[in-house]
């Protein structure tokens, strides 16, 4: 649930004139995303949706996100589109937050993904890692493999309250995963959050990504292993196999694996879910008092993250070696 | 910010399927409202409220509640209006509670009402008074004078913690009302609860009424003494003559006061005051843990409560004797 700041009638109509989109006939806060604060906005054009971006956004990033959201839906990937103010900008200010105003997207996440969603997914997924290719700017992983280490360090002496032995099981894995984490696998922009929440279908069908706030310039591969954890295992963390070799199929139909992606991903799946543990580790030994959201279970990711370690190929994933 | 209870996509689509709206394109729950759980729900057809209802809204009270919603949206009073099933029905059930579907209603609160705002609501409030009065439900006011005791003794013996004096300021407060309060003022439906966040406007003008949740069978003066609380007060709690005067005057452009009604109306606004102290002060010592919530201030009724009492006729808000 996602309001952090109040916005007046009289700051938001003022915002709403620096666009071609008539007159402001309603608004309503939405409930939705954890970083930033989210209205939906109608006027005489239409309705859309408006992002205050709170603390937990860098506002450097903000071009390399909305451009690259521009970007995309040029080229025909179904995703909120910033709206370009009369004075030729994407990004605005409204109640001392740097704010957008972007397209709304129909669809709906789906709570209990089915196979023929991974499917659509990783159709999907390739067709965005293929539209970025062009994208001109760049913007490093803030949480990729160099930066774990420091994640760990600020958890590690109290990681053993979540889960007998796991400082040590932890720093084991971060061990490994730095002496073999590639770095020439083909790269360019990648989603890095695309959780079912941040995809939307209609029906079984695909409609399009949104919450591209995690964006970065890194491995394509990389992408797919965070499918491979946040779409593919069961409510009770068991691996669903035709899910993910669904995906997968879905993913290579538009752009196949090279063989040293296809031979890496294991490593790859481990990496992912030892970064999703990290930051939930975090969030779970440090909740701030009177927090709101309740932080998620760590656990989680370390029973995913035990699952890939174990897979030998990607035969593991319903695919042959 | 309310959203209560999560609604799966599969539900949601099952739930639709009940009107004759079409397809379901998108939902997104709304962070607004603290009794209900709302979603706009975006369908073939256009744009809806969803609205859950949870443990605060009593069951038995929603086909008044839904009725009335519909017969003033056909009296022409704008304000959100229930959609009738397939099957006849308003009210429907989804996730486990009672739920309907309403139409989208444009128009913004005033955050900061000025005084034109307060003589539109005037205006308005006249209208859905005599919009009202065929109306064949009725529903008694639960938070009147014969239910004040009984909230007092609730929050009596910690009163004094809130502000020193104020359990005895309560006590002979609620004696003086119980004694002098009139039972044979022009009735009908009240909305009886018509703070700002209440009533939409676009721009100047008042484009609807929403939150009929308090709804009931009382005088039409105590529902205009509510408005003198909650819309002629300035921040810092002095009172705007100008304000009120301009709201009593748009009321009786449409509907006159009786003599009875013009004489009792400090009374009245005493009582409405003390209503609202009431059910903060409770609130107010009774935070539940981890409550999303922060109470509101009673002693802010305490002030506008005191305000009332020192009016010894309607010339303090503005007009002649």
């Amino acid at each position: 649930m996602a309001v952090y700041t109040d916005v007046s009638d009289e700051e938001l109509a003022a915002f709403v004139a620096r666009y071609d989109i008539g007159g402001l006939l309603a608004f309503k806060g939405i409930a939705e995303g954890v970083e930033n604060s989210n209205f939906l906005v109608h006027t005489e054009a239409g309705y859309f949706i408006l992002t205050l971006y709170e603390k937990r956004v860098d506002p450097a990033d903000l071009p390399f996100f909305l451009n690259l959201m521009r970007h995309l839906a040029g080229k025909g990937i179904s995703c909120p589109t910033p709206l370009v103010a009369r004075n030729g900008e994407m990004l605005g200010e409204l109640a001392g937050r740097p704010a957008a105003m972007v397209t709304f997207l129909d669809g709906m996440w789906i709570r209990r993904p089915r196979t023929v969603h991974c499917a659509g997914l990783g159709e999907g997924l390739a067709k965005f890692h293929l539209a970025g290719a062009d994208f001109a700017m760049t913007r490093a992983n803030s949480l990729s493999v160099g930066d774990w280490r420091g994640l760990l360090d600020l958890s590690l002496e109290r990681a053993d309250e979540v889960a007998p032995g796991l400082g040590g099981e932890l720093s084991h894995e971060l061990a490994h995963l730095e002496a073999v984490w590639p770095s020439d696998l083909p790269s360019g922009v990648i989603h890095a959050d695309l959780f079912p929440d941040n995809v939307f279908f209609l029906g079984d069908t695909l409609s399009g990504f949104i919450d591209f706030y995690f964006a970065c310039t890194d491995a394509f591969a990389y992408d797919v292993a965070i499918c491979l954890n946040a779409w593919c295992f069961e409510a009770d963390l068991s691996f669903n196999v035709t899910k993910a070799r669904a995906m997968l199929n879905g993913y290579r139909s538009v752009r196949d694996f090279t063989p040293e992606e296809f031979a890496i991903l294991p490593t790859l799946a481990r990496g992912a879910a030892l970064r999703f543990l990290l930051t939930r580790l975090h969030d779970w030994l440090n909740v701030p008092e009177g927090a709101l959201v309740t932080p998620k279970d760590p656990t989680e990711y370390l029973k995913k993250l035990r699952f890939h370690r174990d897979a030998r190929s990607v035969s593991a994933y319903g695919l042959d070696e």
